[in-house]
Parts: structure tokens; sequence; C-alpha cells
């Protein structure tokens, strides 16, 4: 039996690559793109090029958007000679792209009041970067009901790793949900990198080294892993992952929070961060380029000239700082998926194999999710955290160096203090962001 | 009687009006300073000139210090050749240099080391800026035991306003730590006009027109009516308030706020904002060049086309969320100035005449200091407030504005939201901070 054809729009990076791997495994794709430069390329790779949002949609029985933004799928979607309108009847459409729960909830009521509520819709944010996408292999977030998810799983299968569907309960909005609560560490440890890289410059450490310390550490994060080598060889024009892109999924968390008057001080503050930098130029720049908000010059070109003693104790600032933030961050991020619901024990697993993944998260997050929290003999308290925290704190501020996670972070430990929790575990942290 | 002799060092723009006011006054003053052309322009004013500290300080009864912060007054108190070694008996020193409490405390532990008990030594920061130096009209808050206070105080009533001399109760520190939480305000107000003033300008709106509505509403604070003349002119080098001088009264506050294990989110946000322009070069520049981290051209230039209800609303925008930053900033400065068990009565009489001044404290900044907190019919409540700095805060992310404080201020409402307040008056937001 020939396999159904597929239509597809949005043939950027992520897109790109999904839309070729779809190819490659003997799918008549479709493929459309407002840059004729990207539907060549698709052409040249293999895939059929749609000359029109209609030519890629009229006949198809499946169809996957990829484009960048909420506002973008709502044009391409809905707008005039959209998608939507030239659809069949009973077609399956799958939402990739990163929007908000309630947009994505948008949509499913838009086709419902257009009389199209034949359509399976489904809400399937995707994770893992365009190389993952070229090979199939991607994180996915899906929910929809049971029957758009029957009917579009042979492609959500066919795009993502055999263990990382994840079929999310809670239908439209759940899998956006998920994909959001992600973000929150994505978005905060991605400026953490920076801010480590940054610190340990200040201190006069070398990087490399102040790097692999981290690594085999309690303050590994994957996006400092990740965004290394880009950070280090300053490889950074265009670079792998511009900085709009994070400051984007940034946005909807922030937005969402604030809908929700839940507080995120951290990822707020990368916010903040992140749009001085949009302000100083650095919007289509590497978003590993943030450490020059924390130092002027390339990190590589400390040289450390400290004693053995002296640089094992300024090392251990910046592993204590990172340790912490990521801990708040942890408490931060599995606070508010609680507070949206979201399937906690779910979120655990993907999170300990995607982009916002951290120690912290993978111990002390089990913690705050298993409920293992409040006064445990042996743990560290959140007195002894700050403790910690704090020394590197002071350091940084001596030296003249912003430490704008570290500062959020000992802050939320502060409050934490103040609410009475000074002498319970660390991970106890996550009582500060309320229990209702 | 003529009048006594007064030995006196730091002849920067504090120092030297304060040094060329009680020349007027008819005092004999003997002036210092490391820089040979400050001491020449005080003898041009009629001052004496010392050669070397050890000359201004021997045989004079009176010794007033007035230099840049806390290593400066220790290198000049007790180092080779320092004032206090040359001081004769029962001399009485003035150290008017704003440091923390502790470094204050330390001064006189070191001088009951060093054999000299005698000298009778007062803890008197000021504030006021240089006009009011000159004039010999600042606010003094001074701190010393009885008998020290007695014999400084002709000097502390001459160079102080006759109702804004503060003998604040708690012997050495009391001064300093009086200062320092007036200084959370000033520290916070700094920024928030320039956060102010920079989001107007991406909201399209009128600079003048905006900073009028300000003026007279309830988001009017102190330093942003004093800013406004330079930060609309840009009139910034030198400028009469170089970035580093906010940047080192804030850095007292954040240490002591860490050593005492005190949250300061606004405070300690508009200190990483300093920073990162510090990085930037903005070291030397008046602080209300802080306006560029948020617009990066003149506020000026922006030339409002919008009809008369959009610019009404945009503009209430920018009111609310000034109001709601500045109200939060009062809790901060509040609730830190109780743990520390500063009076609260006498730092309301200070903070009202001072530069740390704003409506929302004059108005429920009195509201926590009397405890008229709480459920109380009419006042709006911290629900309530949240939803108009929601919108301020939405705006801002929409048009990529970066809104420091707003975000900082928000996620503490939503802290005490979170802690089950939100029924509760928008004074009350105070409690978040703790109460024991």
């Amino acid at each position: 039996m020939s396999k159904p054809s597929i239509g597809f729009v949005g043939l950027g990076a992520m897109g790109f690559g999904m839309a070729t791997h779809l190819v490659k495994e003997g799918y008549p794709v479709h493929g459309f793109d407002v840059f004729p430069a990207s539907v060549d390329r698709f052409k040249a790779a293999g895939g059929i090029p749609a000359s029109s949002l209609q030519e890629s949609a009229s006949d198809k029985q499946y169809y996957i958007c990829m484009v960048a933004s909420a506002p973008q799928v709502q044009s391409v979607l809905f707008g005039e000679g959209g998608i939507v309108s030239a659809l069949p009847q009973n077609a399956t459409l799958i939402l990739c792209s990163t929007v908000a729960a309630s947009y994505a909830q948008s949509v499913a009521t838009e086709l419902q009041s257009l009389g199209r509520g034949d359509i399976h819709f489904i809400d399937a944010p995707v994770s893992g970067g365009a190389k993952r996408a070229a090979d199939g292999t991607l994180s996915i977030m899906a929910g929809a009901p049971e029957a758009a998810l029957e009917s579009g799983r042979f492609l959500l299968e066919a795009m993502s790793d055999s263990n990382k569907l994840y079929l999310v309960p809670g239908g439209i909005g759940a899998g956006s949900n998920m994909k959001m609560v992600h973000q929150v560490l994505a978005g905060i440890h991605i400026l953490g990198a920076s801010e480590a890289m940054g610190f340990a410059a200040q201190l006069g450490l070398d990087a490399t080294k102040t790097a692999d310390a981290i690594k085999s550490s309690d303050s590994w994060s994957w996006m400092h892993e990740n965004r290394l080598q880009r950070l280090l060889e300053e490889d950074w024009h265009p670079g792998a992952s511009a900085l709009t892109i994070i400051l984007k999924d940034v946005g909807i968390i922030t937005t969402s929070a604030r809908q929700n008057q839940f507080p995120t001080p951290l990822c707020t503050t990368a916010e903040q961060v992140y749009l001085s930098a949009l302000l100083q130029g650095y919007g289509t720049v590497d978003d590993s380029s943030m450490v020059r908000q924390y130092f002027s010059e390339s990190v590589m070109k400390v040289s450390n000239t400290k004693p053995a003693e002296e640089t094992a104790e300024a090392q251990q600032l910046v592993l204590d700082m990172m340790e912490l933030t990521n801990l708040v961050a942890a408490a931060e991020a599995i606070s508010f998926a609680r507070y949206l619901n979201v399937d906690l024990k779910q979120f655990f697993t993907l999170v300990s194999d995607a982009a916002g993944s951290s120690r912290q998260f993978m111990t002390k997050g089990l913690e705050m999710i298993e409920g293992r929290i409040g006064e445990i003999t042996g743990s560290e308290t959140i007195n002894d955290a700050i403790v910690r925290l704090e020394k590197a704190v002071q350091k940084a501020r001596d030296l003249h160096c912003p430490l704008h996670l570290g500062n959020a972070a000992i802050n939320t430990l502060f409050m934490a203090k103040r609410a009475g929790l000074g002498a319970q575990s660390s991970s106890s942290v996550i009582k500060v962001f309320g229990s209702e």
C-alpha cells in the first residue's frame, strides 16, 4: 500500500529536517514556505514543492504545520487562501509549532466555529533541535482527542524517537503546556550557561577546565554542555540557535504565568536579560553569546595564574552558584507544572532525556515531585544552601560581575527562609511558590 | 569666642560643599584631599589647605571624614600617617561617608583596640546632594553615644537643615542603617525613573507630557522629578551623579541584606542592571543614562501620533507600572528597616522629605508602618493591583521592552498571592517579606 500524501508548511531549520525525514521514509510530502529558496531546497532534497498554501493542503488527508509562531500559525491556517479552507473532510492537522496552550485551544475553537470540526486537530510541539528533526528522533508532546491521536499517530511516530513520543493527557493544549514547562528550564539554563562561564572568567578561571568541572558535577545542565563549544569558540553568526528563538519560547511562558498569576522569578529574570541583549542587537546571534552580558571579551582569553588552592576555591563558587540556581529553577518549573495540572511523572521522564535536563532537576526535582520535602535528616537545608550561594553572589558583587540568575535564586531562597522554611531540606524551596 | 579649628578630608562634590559651607560659617577648616587640585580649589574658596592627612588632623579637636567609600575611610583613618594617630586626646571624629553599619561599628572597635577610646566617634551619613551640602541644609542621620553626639552636635547642626538632623537611636551603626534603608528606595527609584521613561518611549509617548503626568500622580517619586531634566537632555557627561555612586550605595544594601539573609528583590534587580551598564562603560556617566537600557536613542525624539484615547491608555500603563513598582519598593524598604530595628516613625519622617520619597511610600508605606494592612474595605487588593500591573508588563513584553523592576514587582505580588494574600489590601504585600 502506498503511503499517503502529506502537506507541510514551514521549511525552516526544524521544519526542513522533519519534512525531508518524512520524504526519506517514503511519504510524498508537499512542502510550502514563504521563502521560495526554502521550497527549492526542499525540492532538491526530494520533496514535492507546493506553489501556494492552498496547493500544499488540497486533497491532503494529513497536514503538518511547523511555522515559527502563533501569529504565523493563525495566518497560514485561517488567513485568505489558507490551509483550513483547502483541507479535505476528516483531514488530520498536526500543529508542531511552539505556541501557548491557550492559543492551541483557540485553534480548536475556531475550527469548530468555521464548521470544520471534522478536522482531526493535534497539538504536538516538538523538541530536540535540527539534527534530531532530520533523523526522525525528536521528542514530541502530543495532546488531542483520542480519535485525532489515533489518526495522526503514525506520523508522530515517524518523526520521533521510539521512546520520546509523549501522548500527553488533557486534550488540546496539554502538549503545549508540557512543552512550555519544559522550556522554563531551557530558558533559565541557556542564560545559566553564560552566567556560569562569565562569572568564571571574572574570577580569572580557565574556561575549559571550569566547564569540565561543571560537566562532572551536581551543577551539570544539558544546555551548558550543549552550548559550551559555541560559547567558547564564539561561533555565533548565525549560530545554531538565535536569541530570538528562546526569547519567543520564554515569552510564551511569562505571558502564560501572568495569565495564571503565577511567579516565575528566574525565567522572568532570564527574559529581561534576553530583552536587554535584543536591544543591543543580539537578536539573530546565537544565544550562547549571552556570555557577553557578563564578560566583555572571549572567556578563552583568560589565563589562570592563581595557585591550585585558590583556583579550587574560586571554581567551587561557580559550581555552587550554578547548582543552587538550577535547584531553584527546578522548583519554579515543577511548581508551575503542578499548578497547570501537568502530569509530573511524565514531565520528569520527558525532561530527563531532553534539553531542559539538569543534575539538580534529576535529584532534587525528583524529591519535589515525589513530595520528599520538609525536615529531612542528612539533607542540605535551605539555610545551608543560602550560606553557599551567598559566598558566590558576594564574590560576584565584589568583582562587579552581574549575576542575574544567582541573585534571583538567592532572593527566592531568602523568601523561603522568611516564610519559615530555613531548617527544611533545600528542595523545600518549592513551597515558596505556593501550594493551592 | 573664636570658632574651633576643623579638620576635613574628602573634598569631592559633597565634601567640598560641606567644607566650604563651614568656612562661610566662620570656622577655620583645614582641608585635605588626595587630589591636589581639590585642595587648591578649596584654598581658593577660603579654606586652609593641608599638605597631608597628619597636618589636617593634628591639634584638631573636631574632624570630619567625607571620603567616598569604606576602604578609603579605613585608609585615611588607620593607614600609615593617618588621621587617628594625629588627633589630639578627646577629639570628636565625625564619619559622614556612606558605609555599612557593620563597618562603622568596626571603626569604633578599632579605635578601642588602638587605645583611642577617648575619641568621640560619630557615625553620621548625609543625604541631599552637592547643592544642599554647600548650603548647609543636608539631611544627616547621626548615631553615637550620648557624649559624642553632644560634643559634635554644633557641627552636625551647622551642616544640616534645622529639621533634617536626625539623631538616630541605637549608637554607632544606627545612622548608617538609617541611610541604608533610605537608599533602598533611592536605588530602586533611580532605575525606576529610567524604566518609566524608556517604557513610555517604547509606547510612542511624548516624554515631557508623560513626565508631567507622572509628577502629578500616585506614581511620583523624588528621583524621577530630580533626574528628569538630565534624562531628557542627556546631560550625562560627567553629569551630576555618576552611576558608580548609586552602585556603591546599592552594594552596601545588598551585601547587608545577604548578611541578614533578607530578600531585596527590587534593589537587587536594580543592582544587576547597574552592573550590566557598568560593563557597558557607563560607570562615570550620570545615572539617568540608565534610560539607554530601555530605549536606544533619545526619548525626546519620540513624537506621539496616537489619538487621544489611545494615548491616555498607553500613559496609564506607564503610571500603573511605576506606581505599583514603587509600592513594592516601599514594602521592601520598610520590611528591611523593621528587620534591622530601625525606628520606623523616624524613617518615615526622614524619607518624606528626602531623595527616597515617593507618593506610594507616603501613602501605602504609611499604612505598612502603622500596621493598617490586611482585609480593608475600599482598599485596592493585591489581586486588583496584579490586574493593573499585568497589563503594563504584558504590553512591555509585546513591545520587546525590558521592564526589570516591573517584572520583579509583579513576581513579588504573585508570591504574595500564592501565599494567600490576594484578597488583602495592596499594602499587605509587605507580609511576603516575612514577619519574624
